[in-house]
């Protein structure tokens, strides 16, 4: 159960203010996380997506995502910077919209959380962007973190560290609609 | 309604491959969009958001907006750079998260809704990086635009070209859960 | 015929040092160029770029092409920074490799030649990074301005201020091979 | 002599998609890469490049190639970001021209020869920038590597991997003029 | 004199949090602004910059600030883009330092003294990164601005806003070296 | 004492041209530098930015000087990226001013001073930024290093490198006003 005190959100001070957290004398482990984001849209607008003879456009929000994951120490102002050593965005038409799926892997004092998730929301928009010109109501969401792995190259074996625990309930929660 | 065409996207050639729309030919008109996001937590760390004496927090995630859209035609590679005249970016802490407002004004050739949405999403982001070490289920979602206006200076008084048409009732479903 | 005196090169002071030159005083012209570049290869590289069933290879580089025009300003020092209104970047494969063209336009103060050409050069070193696994002796040339155009929305029709010139004839002479 | 099917193309994937290749299994080696590049122009320019008392178009050009060697993973897709530990950029002023050499250095799991070659070819294009004003058609080519070496810390001596290979004959083929 | 209440402060909420301010409404005016900054250092250290054969050291800071400029808006969170029309870096090397002065010119709907600064501080800390090697206690100080114009193109003749009137006089207090 | 000759300044080129010094046979440090820089203002300005309810304004200063951190190397032409492992920038509001004291750690081939110089300079001129609405002679100075250190994880103990040797004298001098 989370503290309920200021103090533990790493990167905000006691006595006020923000830093970047020490990662310092961390080791380096071989880390690895999986992000999802959902574009949701008119069964037209899946469907035209989805007909295009060459997946332009699904090219495009697949680049837009690996390209972000390089990005995120500059767009996440406390990110500390990463060498990425893979990045794997994949995008798939569904009836109601478009899953992305991005894993990030590094080999790092920290982990690569922040790039997964970053990585599937540019994703994300840029399929809103592709086809907002038939759309005016798409919807972004569900974009969370679903494996976090990190592995001690001085240890045997990798542990898996979270691993999406049960969404909470809410995050969908209707409620928000009327906001 | 849409047509369910891919040539109706207008960033995809009929011929394949994508392109930047020429929007030379179009006068500058006055362009201001509104976009929304949130970040669904546990009440625990919502309280823990809140409570910060500085607000800390959330001006960090208030900054990664304003910075973000700046840098929207970056990160979403067929958007135009635009000259934005104002980013406005409100977050609030609620019983389960934290909901985020965008306003981005210009004037330019197109509109300004990638930049809303861009500063929103990055927006909710760095408020996910900041609580990710006490809440280990955070979703963003519900990331969209709820209102988009155009006033051309030649023309009396202004037009709001839409506004956030009901959205898809699917765009928060249940069944993605489980995906 | 050029002046062979320093001063004629506008970047550069006479007194020494060298500066963006002031285009305050210009009025804002519809402006256009064309650019082009060329990937040499061998004959199965090309054939292996061209059989990709979803043409990602080129899409790709497409992509890099537009998003490096809209970085220009960034990489080439004495640019000036421009709202480009529309780049377009075509790739086409043929028996010994890929040829680019690359069209922008803005209305500014000064030309988009320089955008053309960054978007061209970059296209070509993003397919040479496609293929370089099965191809180690590629070679990116032939990368030209081939159109510039400026139209003064004050006066009459376009003016096309100069064409490609004939290119220079050493431009790929065999010498500098041994060089 | 190379596959011609796709999958060769390591940042293809069989599926449809690209994606960065994953580097993360590879060891840390000691990289050097040098590649090339030529700017060809009228003799009166380059004798106006030559003849500026303090060299500043060059170093304006240099700068411009050391600048761009670290941007490089921010320009080209699907290149994995890597901490260059050397830069060196040289320009020679010669009759027909501006000749460009650049070796860049890194100890990572991955080669910098795209950071020698965008560094080239920015160069390049800053020379193309200083010269314009007076020379309108000059035209940048042969942009290659020349050299690329990896040494292993853990074994003896260095290998050199490959070193340009003869180049392709038709790369400044004159049938290119034509097309 | 100034308001001592926090909402004069323009980027600043009475509500709290901050945002980029609103200067849509504003008419686009010439806008010009002049910067000074100061490299404190040993004169053995000003005389080894003084004596290198090219220039290369103070080009390479000129460049730094160029280049620095255009990227203002990236770096001060709440500035607006701005369409540099002019950017002129000049250093002088004095007895006992180098000596920046910028200027920036604009047509925008607000000022460019961030970039005038902005110029003139990363020029300076490009001095001081040239000459660290053989000078530990070098100082930058002095960044100030010293002009500041908008010429409205609708009136006749210039306005100077405001140039730098009496600066501060404890701006290089003696007691500050004690803290 | 330093050297007078040009060779000594190691980024530049005996023989003219600059280049990124070649740290690739330099072991791994654990690397941490202390910067700071001063704005001086009027009294009133001071006390309007401290009488602020919730420290937007240093916030805002705080995470410009962080980001900056993270890019020093884009700006400072010669600079090696390096992977930062903490940045920590401090402000605090004094009766003539605003104190900024920085400081950067990494574990790096060479020093981090230039990323703390760089953090507490645009830091400095964040501040500026917020209060320049109400404040026209402000002026940011006092920019200098005091303290680089290194620790070699193959020896035993810190060595503490330099550490601020007396400041020069003249770095504030009086005699610059009239510059």
């Amino acid at each position: 159960m989370p503290d309920s005190g200021g103090e533990s959100l790493s990167h905000v001070d006691k006595a006020g203010g923000v830093r970047m957290v020490d990662v310092g004398a961390k080791p380096l482990s071989h880390r690895r996380a999986v992000a999802r984001a959902f574009v949701w849209m008119r069964a037209e607008t899946a469907a035209a997506l989805g007909s295009l003879p060459k997946g332009d456009a699904l090219v495009t929000a697949q680049l837009a995502g690996i390209m972000a994951a390089k990005r995120t120490a500059e767009l996440i102002p406390l990110c500390h910077p990463l060498p990425l050593s893979a990045v794997d965005v994949r995008l798939e038409v569904e009836a109601d919209g478009v899953a992305i799926e991005v894993s990030t892997e590094t080999t790092a004092q920290t982990g690569v959380e922040m790039e997964a998730l970053t990585a599937a929301a540019v994703a994300a928009l840029t399929v809103y962007d592709m086809a907002k010109a038939i759309d005016k109501g798409m919807v972004v969401g569900d974009v969370r973190l679903v494996e976090k792995t990190k592995e001690d190259p001085a240890e045997a074996g990798s542990s898996k560290e979270i691993t999406g625990e049960e969404p909470h309930p809410r995050r969908r929660g209707s409620n928000r609609a009327s906001s």
